[in-house]
């Protein structure tokens, strides 16, 4: 069996049909869906992308592989899906972006040659690359994620798209006037990208993908990672037209949150971000394009799940779509994604496993409360391998398709490291209080945050749309209670004996009979004889 | 400077004469002490040699290393003192034990050759070797620590001690009716070993210490690691001969202990290291053997301390005396270490620094609550490099050598991790529950044991020799819940974020002004006109 695990970045979990979404129309999300199980509790393991992503790929929590924010690096050796399906025999490959920052430092301290095998697996969290395009080419020395390459500005430069920077002329621009209208600008994000649709960076990493299964011997799992529907917020025709006013939601908010918030919620309700989307004109340009976004990436889904039906390799090919997190678009007064409410940290988590176990479940939904770091833990035991628990923290979903009911977590875990938002020093002053937990146990979602401020908590089942924060309340102070229990059992966590399976452990326990260390007897009489006949018996030589 | 820092395995806190103990004198180690400074409070991270050591050598807690047992490996990567002192530009040697287990498989991972000089460094936990010797040197597949080699026991054969394994047969046996008499057996203890007290190990690793410090060029940190006064208890004469039942003190014990013990507790009572310990008559076996093993040890330190007079080396060396866990010796009916109580998990801690800012506090106390991990912060501050604090989590204790009142820690940690004890199985069943946690806050110590115990809780204040277990006492139910609180605040520390320092994510605050990445604008009037100018203005060429 292969792997294609797809990635969208920052789709929210309710902006697809299957999720009831009340007019984008996702025919194709919805046709795996309709194979598959779809995941209605799943969460992500921070609300931005390199976190979540280096916990996707790890299978551990934020603060387990401490890569906790963007550009913050992977640690030398610490492990990947990569390095597991490797060692299960299926190989690992990477189409589009992960969002990856190598530990340049930790691999020069090891002697590591990036260009090495070796070295370039651990420059890209594991995995070979097919391709690796991180998206975003601007200009200026922080105007791209990646300052290594964009394959897609070469693609875009090879198809006739002239000068120093197709990405940002033609992807990101439309035009007004015979002038750049940046997709930078959200004033922009009606008009249609100046570019061929063909040539727009879904339809691209789509065709690389098809190019990458027509070669492709198995077993492999291949990580198609899309950069969109992440901003910049700006579509090629006909995308950028299919949706208007009429299709853009009410933003999900109440005056009441901006009453006293926690401060921790102040301060990002005060960045320039949510300023902007607390604008209605903001919304009002920019959910259209990004629905218009989801809508192509959707059309590219149907391209490529029809090569691999017409290739055979539906027969034999798991198919998992997902997203790094969410993004808030004006609900709660916020944009982006960063906190933890669920248009941001609540993720489209759909699964189709093409075997005959997975077909009493076929086209159902599943409310288990599943975490972003399960996949590792599904891939490695769809490759027909043991999950190494003492590494990955995640658990396989594989009973789940299969209609059983495995014993399962009580709560799901997300954090965000803000130590890097300049709004930092003035809350909390030193880097290692800008943190804050997220636990939610299905129904109570609180958010801890360092440094001596009271929770936020919502009670989703009497407020399922988070408008209440209720973590002053002291009716509800046993809950808190509760939750701080929780959140300390799963702090102390053991996250860092990677080096030691259970199975290598429990052959430790039985080795203490056999020891040829001997201490803690009193005269040899405690033991077998054999244990103690070479330290006793007549003196064998005499030193003089 | 250079830095003599110098470990005894298994010295008790309290068996130095500085420390007060009523009849073994240890005119060198309060020598030491009268130079410097005695902490008081000094902490183990976890009372297991294993785990112990690698908090020392990394400074960083046993859960964050994960090395948390004897042969659990330290993660390739994992950084050392030796790491952060070679980039001060200090050398980093190792003469001795450090019970340091390489991450073999991580090693091979990552292809790093175990003979190169960046493999051997992560096979030593960071040192260069000038001599490894861990100890124990017995027979059969598990009778040694090391497999790899005993430079001891090759010294011993080239002084004409003759056979196989001359440790186990002259170093490790006494001699009775012409019949080894093993130092395994405890009834031997008080029998002189078969071997010339200058060639027993203290002598030999004391002898190595000074060739290496009249060799090396500075400035340089050794770390000399005594194996004494760790079991086997047989000492050379006339070490075997100084103390006898007069000088063993009544065990630090009371029948209520016995009563209804916390379940975890009563398991390592029910031990056979602890039932051996719970008779008198091994007692008295042992714990003269183990004053004179520390007696022959304070002996060798004073032949060291006169070296490095007469060489001029007092001036430039700091030295540092401690122990990496205690030894219960029968104290709560105990043997070995494995818990929390003062005799297992308070380590000596005497620092003498040679400059003059050190003066005002020769030959006083401190009672600040410190942790071993602080030596490598205490370390690399002495070698004149900033501390990299979010990999380093102790403190430099340098400050209260100058008689500074730095803002300190509230509490100290410590841990420990059974799950490689057969008993682990019939507790906890899994190995992730097989873990315990200390919390001291200098006045209440608690024990949290994972798996739904209910802790064990002492009042050293009002109960200085923790006899009664507060632990389910309901007018504890506060104490319990506020230590529950520090015990959560500290486990969600951020131990993991390694790849970037406090500076690092300072730098990055600033950045946002700057960015090229210009998302969040409507319409680029916010901000100035130059960051914008590669995304507006004239379309500069029309691809077709």
């Amino acid at each position: 069996m292969n792997i294609l695990f797809i990635m969208y970045d920052q789709l929210r979990f309710d902006y697809l049909s299957c999720a009831g979404h009340p007019h984008l129309h996702t025919p194709n999300f919805d046709r795996v869906a309709a194979r598959g199980v779809r995941f209605t509790n799943a969460y992500c393991q921070s609300p931005i992308c390199g976190a979540s992503r280096m916990s996707f790929y790890t299978g551990r929590y934020a603060s387990s592989h401490g890569a906790q924010w963007n550009g913050f690096p992977l640690r030398v050796g610490e492990q990947t899906m990569g390095d597991h399906l490797r060692r299960a025999g299926m190989d690992c490959w990477l189409i589009g972006k992960t969002h990856m920052k190598a530990d340049a430092e930790g691999m020069a301290r090891l002697g590591l040659d990036p260009d090495s095998v070796i070295g370039a697996r651990q420059s890209e969290c594991g995995f070979d690359a097919w391709i690796r395009d991180d998206g975003l080419w601007g200009y200026g020395p922080d105007g791209y994620y990646d300052e290594k390459r964009s394959p897609y500005n070469e693609y875009l430069k090879s198809k006739g798209y002239d000068g120093e920077n197709p990405w940002s002329d033609y992807a990101n621009s439309g035009i007004e006037d015979g002038q750049l209208a940046s997709g930078w600008m959200f004033t922009n994000a009606d008009k249609p990208a100046n570019i061929r649709e063909e040539d727009s960076e879904t339809p691209w990493l789509t065709r690389e993908t098809m190019a990458f299964i027509d070669q492709a011997q198995g077993p492999w799992c291949a990580h198609v990672s899309y950069i969109k529907p992440h901003w910049p917020y700006i579509v090629p025709a006909p995308y950028n037209a299919l949706y208007g006013a009429n299709h853009v939601p009410a933003a999900t908010r109440h005056p009441r949150e901006l009453e006293d918030p926690h401060p921790v919620y102040r301060a990002f309700l005060n960045g320039k971000i949510s300023q902007a989307f607390q604008r209605e004109e903001v919304r009002q340009k920019v959910i259209p394009a990004y629905m218009g976004l989801i809508k192509q990436c959707d059309d590219q889904l149907g391209v490529l799940l029809d090569h691999l039906e017409a290739t055979g390799r539906m027969d034999d090919t798991m198919i998992v779509l997902t997203s790094d997190h969410g993004d808030y678009l004006g609900d709660h007064w916020m944009g982006e994604k960063d906190l933890f409410h669920d248009p941001s940290v609540k993720i489209p988590m759909i699964l189709y496993d093409p075997r005959p176990q997975a077909d009493g479940r076929r086209g159902t939904t599943c409310d288990a409360l599943v975490e972003s770091l399960d996949l590792a833990a599904t891939f490695v035991e769809a490759a027909g391998a043991e999950v190494p628990s003492h590494i990955i923290e995640g658990r396989s979903l594989l009973p789940w398709l299969r209609g059983e009911t495995p014993q399962w977590r009580e709560y799901v875990i997300s954090e965000y490291d803000y130590a890097a938002r300049p709004f930092a020093d003035d809350l909390v002053g030193c880097s290692d209080d800008a943190r804050l937990f997220m636990i939610f146990d299905g129904r109570w979602k609180m958010m801890h945050a360092e440094g001596g401020f009271r929770p936020m908590l919502f009670d989703l089942q009497s407020d399922p749309e988070e408008l209440l924060d209720l973590g002053a309340d002291p009716a509800c102070a046993a809950e808190v209670a509760r939750l701080y229990t929780l959140l300390g059992q799963w702090a102390r966590r053991n996250a860092q004996r990677v080096t030691k399976s259970d199975a290598d452990i429990a052959k430790m326990r039985g080795k203490s009979a056999r020891r040829g260390i001997l201490p803690f007897l009193y005269d040899g009489s405690e033991v077998p004889e054999e244990l103690v006949e070479n330290y006793t018996g007549p003196i064998r030589q005499t030193h003089t």
